[in-house]
Order: structure tokens, then sequence, then C-alpha cells
């Protein structure tokens, strides 16, 4: 025995690897700043003026503890959900909420299914509590409802993960199509539907779901549309029985009282959420025709971010994605074949997207000649 | 097999109790707002103007995740600490910090000691992992260094927690029997050195420690003396290896953008500390000479809170309690006798206790005549 800490054997087992290494790391390392900041999926367009006032008016209120029952937050999206407050459980952004999940369900060696490719983060937190992380492909660029429910059941599994729209594709399914999909849980198995970017999808995707059904946990954020990621704000949906569970482990006092005001105040302003939208909506497009007219084609997008197919490899679209971070604009790229063939450039302003339009060509041809 | 979560045994056997119930709770509960919130140790002299000004200002670019190596927090408590960036872990809170630490070396049934009575959340986690909790008594209202390190020795605990100053009570050690606890770690044993109020103690009390001393980890907060509870930023100073190892369970894009902007400017403004420390220090005579006008002994404290002896057992300690929350005077009380035979009163304003002054007398009235 040797003096300090004794890990669990768990703990001993797991890597010290990160699921991301943030934009600031990678400034720092470069030696100034980005230009663009186009590869977190953040919101360039802001938070809500709204919400931005509550927040620099509650910050002389923070030496309170928020109200760890998330009282106020919770009753507004009861409201804005039309489910009771008893369905909603309120964490730090659905990182912390994927945590939360999995530490109540998954024991070492229990089985999680998702796709090759999906939401790092979520299989960071499997691998935290020792699950095994059983995939499957992406068929077509979608994540594949049929054949995820497939593996689940004939592995048992304790969870089985999709994102609508999915992260880092930007594909999406109907809500019909999700709906089948929960019809089709095994017993025993819980999904998640990750629906971060919800928001910016078309008219009906988000199916319309019983609230109290036990084979569904929907997971939302106030990280994207609203454009409150470095507040940590996520909020799941899902049976009464199960929101209680997450008393059991979460930290009662850990969310910031500011960000949960903040998090109200967006919640109320419907009409920078619309204005949102419809920017993101522009920056598609724009992105689109930025790809195009480098020969690149995009992929039809429901969120606010388009994978672009580098027309090549992983290691081509690596290369491409180091050109641009060279250039001070910073994007990301799927992990995984063949997805990894793309790269995955956020909505942006304007003046951010007239910079990637000028790196683009450049990177393409440094790519190229490398 | 039925539809819907299959929870993991250990999940399965907790309970659903919280560690504490938020005042605003209490508050829905009773139809009205409290008058003096005293109850939660929290700093009702708020954050520095300079933390106020900068989290109002960092508002606007919440859309950005923090960086998730919280870098620039680090390098300013560096330089404060005298101590480098790789001994500083960043977290949400103490609490935080103590749920992370807890599921990194314990495992289920292996054994941690603490205080009867000392702080319920690191009861929580020890629980909610599955641990062995022991406890030790207090002696004379104080943590009891050489019967913590006996426990520990004796049962080959993981880990061994002593808060300095103590909460609930107030007390405290010198940095000479701190250290001397260190010394005393027996291998394989982390002790966990809370130092949440260590800014309200006697000059000296907090002890030079080796930076890269493996057998401690000692946790402090931006939430008591710097007025930023609602806000959840800790950190912990221990050996790197140590430091490292939260890497490998924590939420990385956990932290607020806002909070941790606010802790660094809070960490500049060393006048705003000074005048809280002063205003902590009066309050506390206050509350001394309150309750020895109402024949009641107060324990010295290094704390932002006092220990008021109600002079008998807990029940009527508990009866003077609710009393006084019926009076719109929120305070908390101990846990576990004797020193439950106590209230706990934080540090208010002159206002606050003007109602406490007033609110007291009746208090104890009351619950003589039940």
């Amino acid at each position: 025995m040797t003096r300090g800490p004794r890990y669990t054997p768990l703990a001993e087992s797991l890597p010290a690897t990160v699921p991301f290494v943030g934009p600031e790391a990678m400034e720092r390392a470069g030696g100034r700043p980005f230009r663009a900041r186009l590869g977190a999926n953040e919101s360039v367009f802001g938070p809500s003026p709204r919400a931005i006032a509550a927040m620099a008016e509650a910050a002389r209120d923070s030496w309170k503890y928020a109200d760890p029952e998330s009282h106020d937050l919770r009753a507004a999206l009861s409201a804005h959900l039309g489910v009771s407050p008893a369905h909603i459980a309120v964490g730090g952004g659905i990182d912390g909420l994927l945590g939360e999940l999995v530490r109540l369900t998954v024991a070492p060696g229990d089985v999680v299914v998702t796709s090759a490719g999906a939401y790092p983060t979520f299989n960071y937190h499997v691998a935290g509590f020792g699950g095994a992380l059983l995939t499957v492909p992406y068929a077509g660029d979608h994540e594949d409802p049929e054949a995820l429910i497939a593996r689940a059941t004939e592995t048992g599994a304790k969870l089985v993960y999709i994102a609508n729209p999915d992260n880092p594709m930007g594909t999406w399914h109907s809500a019909d199509r999700i709906r089948a999909m929960i019809e089709a849980v095994p017993e025993g198995t819980l999904m998640v539907l990750d629906e971060a970017y919800i928001e910016f999808a078309p008219a009906g995707t988000a199916p319309q779901i019983d609230a109290d059904d036990p084979r569904v946990i929907r997971m939302r954020t106030f990280s994207k549309a609203h454009g409150m990621a470095g507040a940590r704000v996520g909020y799941a949906i899902a049976a009464p029985e199960l929101v209680r569970a997450f008393d059991k482990v979460r930290n009662h006092f850990g969310m910031s009282r500011i960000s949960q005001i903040g998090a109200e105040a967006a919640l109320a302003d419907g009409d920078h959420l619309t204005e949102v939208q419809a920017a993101v909506s522009v920056a598609r497009g724009r992105i689109t025709e930025i790809a195009a007219a480098n020969g690149l084609a995009a992929l039809p997008s429901a969120a606010n971010f388009v994978a672009v197919d580098c027309g090549a490899d992983g290691a081509f679209a690596r290369a491409v994605l180091e050109e641009l971070l060279a250039r001070d604009v910073f994007v990301r790229m799927p992990f995984v074949a063949p997805q990894d063939r793309c790269i995955r450039i956020s909505a942006g302003t304007p003046q951010m997207l007239d910079l990637l339009e000028r790196a683009l060509p450049e990177a393409l041809a440094a790519a190229r000649a490398r």
C-alpha cells in the first residue's frame, strides 16, 4: 500500500482522455484567438436580450444558493410543454443529465446501445460507470432506429440512445419514425431521445409522447437555440418515477442561480427564438452555398450546423479541418468512418461565414497539396 | 421484467431523501418569504461589486461554453495560492468536487470516516456510491482529529473527512493540530480537508501543506466569503496525480462561464473580502450578544455563522427553530446529539439581526410554552 488515494478499480481503469478539447485550449496552443468560432454548435446569435438582462440583474443575488427544486424554472417549462412539473428534471445541461441517468441505470458490464459516431459525451459517461457500449452503424448518414432497437433487443440493453436531429450529421427522422421506435423499445430498456437541436428541425419533427410513458426520456437544452451553452441548463421530460430517481444522485444545490433565472427569461422570449431559427436557416443555406462553390456537397441539416462532405476519406477531411484551424476558423468533424469524410460547421454570423468563404478554398488547396 | 428503466442495485437501494430542504421550498410551504435568510451560511453581504459587474458583463457571452480546462481561473488561483495550476481542480462548488472525489475512490462497501453530525452532503455522496460511512463523535463540540485518524486506521478507510473550521458548530483547530493529523494519516487513506469557511478563521488557522503531499486534498469555495453560493464554484488543492484523476469523471463542460469569470473577479478583490470578514466578525458578536440577552450561550465561531446553545435537548432546539421559522427567520440546526441542542445562525445584515433580536425571545417563550 502506498501513501495517498486508492482509486476504485473502475476509476483506475478509466483513461484520462476527455470527450472534446475546448477551443480555448486550441487558441492557447495556437497563440491567437479564432476569428470564426464555428466548431462547438454554440449559438453565435447569442441569448435573448431578456435573458441577458435577467442574468445581469441576477448577478448581485448570486450570494444565495439556487432553489434546489428548480421550482420556478420547472413551472415555466411545465406551462410551456404542457406536462406537469413532476415530469421535468432540470440539470447541468444534457451532459449533466446524461451522466446522472447513466449512473442510475448502468452498473459495470451493463449494455448500452448507440450509433457508431454519435455523441461522445454520452459514451464518456457510459465508460465512466463501466458500461459496455455497443454500436450500430449509421445508415446513409442517419442514425438507424430499427438497427438500434434490434441491437438493444438482442443484447438486453439498459439504455438505447438516439439524437433527433442527429449530431454530428444534422440529419433527422420524422416524428412518426421516432414514435415507431418508441413502440419497439424492448422491455427493460430505456430509450434516451436527445433533442438538443429540436428547435431547428422542421415543424412536426418532435413526436407527441405521453409524458408518463416509462419507455423513453427526452432531453432538451438551453445551450443551442436559446444561446446559453455557457450557462449549463438542460432538462429531461420523463415519467415522474424516473424524474424522482434523479433526486437520489444529483447534486441538489448544483445549479447556478443566474443560469436558471436566465433560462426562465429565455423561455419567455419566443420572438428571439424565432429570430435565431431564421438566422440559423439563413446560415445553413450560406454554408451550403460556400460548400457548393468549392465543389463540395453539404448534407441537409435540421440542426444549427451543417456537415460538409469533403469528398474523400477521414484523413483528407482532417487535413481540411486543420487548414481551417490554421486560418483561425474553428470547426470540428465526426469521429467515425464513413461520417468522418465530413467537417461539421456551426451556423455563424454573416461575418464569420465571410471568413469561412475566404478560408475554405485555401484550406482545400492546402489539404490537397499535402 | 417491466417496461421502463431498470436501475442499478445501488440506485434501487438509495433513499429519495435529500441532504437539505431549500429555503425556497419552506417559503412556498409557508406561503410567504423569509425576512431574515440566516440558515444556509450564505454571505448576505453579497459578492464583490467587481464580481457582480464581471458576471453582468459576461451574461451576453454565455452563448459560449466555458473553457473546460478552467485555465484562466486556475491560473488566477495558482498565483493567489502559490501552487501550480496542476495542483488545482475546479468544480461545481465543494459539493460537486466531493461527489467526484467519492466516485473516484469509493466502491460499494469501502469505508469512509467522518464525524457524527458533520457535513451531510459528503455523507450523501458516500451513500450514493455505496460506501460504508463510519463516524466518531465530536469532542467538546469540536471534530476530533485523533479519533478520526484512529478510526480510519483501524478500518482501512479510503477517505477521512474533516472540516476546519467545522460546520455546523463553527469550532476550529489550530494549523498545528491539522498538520499533525495529516502526519498521522494512515497509508491508503486520503484526508479530505474542507476549508469552506477558512477565510473567516483567525490568521494562521490554515496550515502550510506541501501541495504535492498525496495524503490530503483541501477544498475551498467561492460560496462563502466570496458571496457566490449561487454561482457554484469550488476548487481543490491536491497532488497533480489526484487533480488529473478528476478529469476521468468530471463533466468537462459543466462549469458556468459567467460563474468562472465572476470567481476570477472576486479573487482579485481583496478589499471586498476584508470588508466581508469584518462584517461577519461584527455579526458574530451581535448574535452572541442577542443570545446572551436571552440567557443562551453562543459557541465561539471561526465561520460565518454561530451555533447558539438553546440550553436543553434537541427537541427543544427544534422547537425554537420552528418558532423562528414561523416568525420568518430562517435558521438551521445540527442533526446529531449532543450538537443538536444548538441552532445555527448565519451572519446577517444589521437589519436581519434586528429581526432575530425581536423574534428570538418570542420563539423561546413559545417553545417553552409548548
